[in-house]
């Protein structure tokens, strides 16, 4: 049901600093940088095997990367997973009463489908769901 | 040369609640537990395509992940990269200036070799290096 994992965030305060460290130190390509309004962050992504790292700097201090960056400092912020029915994997947490940070699909990068599962049920750890769109299967 | 995710690890107050819950939610197929004695950790696994998540619970409150759990409560612990050749990442990353927990490859589960870049550098992020036994190419 987990297909692989998709990307992992980290919380940065300078995606400029951050991509350096990742580029001189593990050659490293990265992608962007592309701004998400919606989010109040710059980001840029660099790939690792199947998955990918995403470097997440905040364009306003009340941003929830802005506000999590204020609170704990740099550092990893959520995992996605990727599913394949994003839908199921919805109905299928909610019937087993997993609280969610988003009860319905949101539309994300390249045309994805994402969904949040809160935190404290998962390990303490921000786990966002993905379904990528058909065309990129 | 980071050629993958090779695991996540999770700070986790009790293996068998979170086991139940990577189970019942998304049918992880768990290996293990494993008392890891020099880490004073009881772990378990689940893959995730060609990754794997970690869950760790302390066997001692002043083991490191006993303290980070005191300190932090549940969450992401670590990234591991695998790389192809842990000397030289290290010797790359020291001239580099990179602060590093391990200058030395340690030897960990199933005869790999890790290394540990303090988080200072990374982004915030602990972050291992795993470099794989020759028997496991």
């Amino acid at each position: 049901m987990l297909e692989k994992i998709h990307h992992l965030g980290y919380a940065v305060q300078s995606i400029e600093a951050a991509s350096r460290f990742y580029e001189v130190n593990f050659d490293v390509e990265l992608s962007g940088p592309e701004t998400v309004e919606g989010q109040g962050i710059v980001a840029t992504m660099f790939r690792v095997g199947e998955s990918a790292v995403e470097l997440m700097e905040p364009t306003r201090p009340d941003s929830p990367v802005g506000k999590f960056l204020a609170k704990r400092g740099e550092g990893f912020h959520h995992v996605a997973f990727e599913v394949e029915d994003l839908e199921a994997a919805i109905a299928r947490l909610k019937s087993n009463g997993v609280q969610l940070v988003d009860e319905e699909p949101k539309v994300g990068l390249g045309g994805t489908r994402t969904a949040f599962v809160h935190p404290k049920g998962a390990s303490g750890v921000l786990t966002e769901l993905v379904e990528l769109p058909d065309r990129a299967r």
